[in-house]
């Protein structure tokens, strides 16, 4: 199965001369969205983690199904206001404006192997704020998982340091 | 299992005099988790469905694995401004103010029975816009699933001819 086939191109979103990189055809395709988190928890399976993180919301689309194949422990990470717990948080510049991202303080334990995921790694801004706030937990991070990489944005400068793996890469 | 065991309260949360529903350590629960889905896996799965809706971003996080679970194609609703291709949109009104859903107008076929998944009823303002968005669409909303449902809110009320199913009512 090629995963490629289910990632429709959608011309100038957000915004003119942006091609972007719709997943929905895939989420809608049981077959290739289960072979995409087989594929995932396969790359994982024989590593040393402790939880899987992601942010809101495409994130969890992902995560969720991926955490329980894996049979690990599910941590969200959350715009402000939607938490109700005592949360870390950690705010981060996006091309236009910031952002910010919380985790509640008690779902990551000190020295906790973290496996990161995502949908879409672009400019990789979101990613590493949540490596940074699962970091200041005390957590350990070991990969971070994409579906998909935008090679051309150059995002893995900003995780230098981290183990990345994308299933598909443009 | 008992779920509840797995939802943890938050007094004073988005406000004072709210007792918050936390389901964080249900997700942090990899068994707790899985046996969530599994129950609504089982409720459903004699049931003709063809096709999972649930909107952003709590509802992702168990629409995901019970689509996968039932082999169905998962349709996300969203917040303006997220789904790029041409979208159906509803504007409704919260405690506070007004929210937006959109959906791919090309994610729900005339007819399709449609499985509409969230993690909470409580006044049941966004699965009641959830519904009218897919019908809009031409689908039948075929049943409305939840984690947990307050009823004290009295959300059913707003949902009135659909067939409601929640795990846990408090």
């Amino acid at each position: 199965m090629d995963l490629r086939d289910y990632i429709r191109d959608i011309p100038d979103f957000p915004k003119p001369g942006v091609l972007f990189k719709d997943i929905t055809p895939l989420l809608a395709d049981p077959a290739a969205f289960e072979y995409a988190i087989a594929r995932l928890a396969a790359h994982y399976s024989q590593m040393p983690i402790d939880a899987i993180a992601a942010a809101e919301a495409r994130g969890f689309l992902f995560a969720a199904p991926l955490a329980l194949e894996l049979r690990k422990p599910l941590v969200p990470l959350r715009k402000p206001g939607k938490l109700p717990y005592r949360t870390y948080s950690l705010k981060y510049a996006l091309e236009y404006g910031e952002a910010e991202l919380h985790m509640h303080t008690d779902s990551i334990a000190p020295g906790a192997r973290v496996l990161m995921v995502d949908d879409l790694l672009a400019t990789g801004g979101t990613m590493a704020a949540g490596c940074k706030l699962v970091e200041q937990a005390g957590g350990v991070i070991v990969g971070c998982a994409f579906l998909v990489e935008l090679t051309f944005l150059e995002g893995r400068s900003q995780l230098a340091g981290y183990d990345l793996f994308s299933l598909l890469t443009y």
